[in-house]
């Protein structure tokens, strides 16, 4: 048994006790996920694996038996890494239209942090995988829905809290953020800065709209205005 | 020579005078399309295709001298097929604002249409090669960037047309329309049908906030009254 202290890596917190397998399987997914970060699940294989990290093909195969197994892995750690990076720390935001921020900034930021060495997950995932039948695609699909019910569970407290108003659904404004978002991260790889930049700003003006009278309209003046908002009412 | 009829499967308008080989390899591209387009590029090979299309390997190396040869014909043709699907129909609206509006409900409608038999062009594609080198990665970035530039185009257009007030830069709101675009291919895929079938009256509703006086409010009332106020405008 030993200490795992790559979190960043392996995606596991500093100081988890893990037997010799359960760290070698993480080794693993950690470099298979960098490469599907960057060139897709396609780029993926045990032989390409068992060369980079200096293993053999048959000590791979004891973890992962198939091609199959190895990419669901390489997703659901993708999920975990994104759950880590967005979705854990919103939490630490009250609940209601500051948690619709928190979710929004944390899945701007995951994009300008680097979170994922590429910019394959979960976009470019769900665009390539959507059509296709099997477990690969559903795993995608399913972490897109989380962050999008996570997202609309936000927005449906904020509505509960009479922060934002009933006039749309929930899941709807939740699709809306979330195509800001992915318009902000295509300008992003397109090297757009100024538009990804404004990210931040679009957003929150577009939660001034939503927004009932409950927010002062001086906590939407400027992003850093909402900033300090933020602060002063925890 | 023979006449090639399969416009939809190969790009070329019907009655197109070909040789053998262009249209072989046209043929093979139309395939590689298909695969591309359902499964991504890397899903692509010499091997698979040479199967499917009962060619020999070597008859298909005599048309793409390599695999990266080959992926690249393969965006180039995903591009073409965009272009006959979005682009080019768009020029028969009238500049300006009208032209704006094509080019989003084109791109709206080509999903729905299932111009391609997935959803990897362009988006998953862009995800997937953004952060890569080579020739690819730069003909993908380059198919969205025409995209991007024809908006923001007809968006200027209709600036100095004065129907889109000049608060916003051209290039900045082409960025957001695409990001509306595709958070609403997102709801599609995710099979969030409400979501995507609002898509044309959000898009009416943001080009409403845009517009200045020149249009007639009314326009505005419903998708139904725009495209009234489209056709009389002819």
């Amino acid at each position: 048994m030993i200490f795992d202290n790559g979190r960043r890596a392996t995606g596991v917190p500093a100081g988890t006790l893990l037997s010799q397998g359960s760290r070698t399987r993480r080794v693993i997914l950690a470099r298979a996920l960098r490469i599907a970060a960057r060139e897709g699940l396609a780029a993926l294989s045990i032989g390409r694996l068992a060369k980079e990290l200096e293993m053999s093909k048959s000590g791979l195969f004891a973890h992962f038996h198939s091609k199959k197994a190895l990419e669901l892995a390489t997703v659901e750690m993708a999920n975990e890494v994104f759950q880590n990076a967005v979705l854990r720390p919103a939490r630490a935001s009250e609940r209601g239209i500051k948690r619709v921020w928190a979710l929004c900034d944390l899945w701007r930021s995951h994009v300008e942090r680097r979170v994922f060495s590429g910019s394959y997950f979960f976009t470019g995932a769900l665009f390539e995988y959507a059509n296709r039948p099997g477990p690969v695609s559903k795993a995608i699909k399913n972490a897109t829905q989380e962050w999008l019910k996570a997202l609309a569970k936000a927005v449906a407290d904020a509505q509960d809290q009479r922060e934002i108003g009933r006039g749309l659904r929930a899941d709807q404004i939740a699709l809306e953020l979330n195509g800001k978002l992915l318009g902000a991260h295509c300008a992003y790889l397109l090297e757009n800065g100024d538009f990804f930049r404004k990210a931040p700003s679009t957003l929150l003006g577009r939660l001034r709209e939503l927004a009932t009278n409950a927010i002062p309209a001086r906590a939407f003046e400027s992003v850093g205005a909402w900033e300090r908002y933020l602060k002063t009412q925890h």
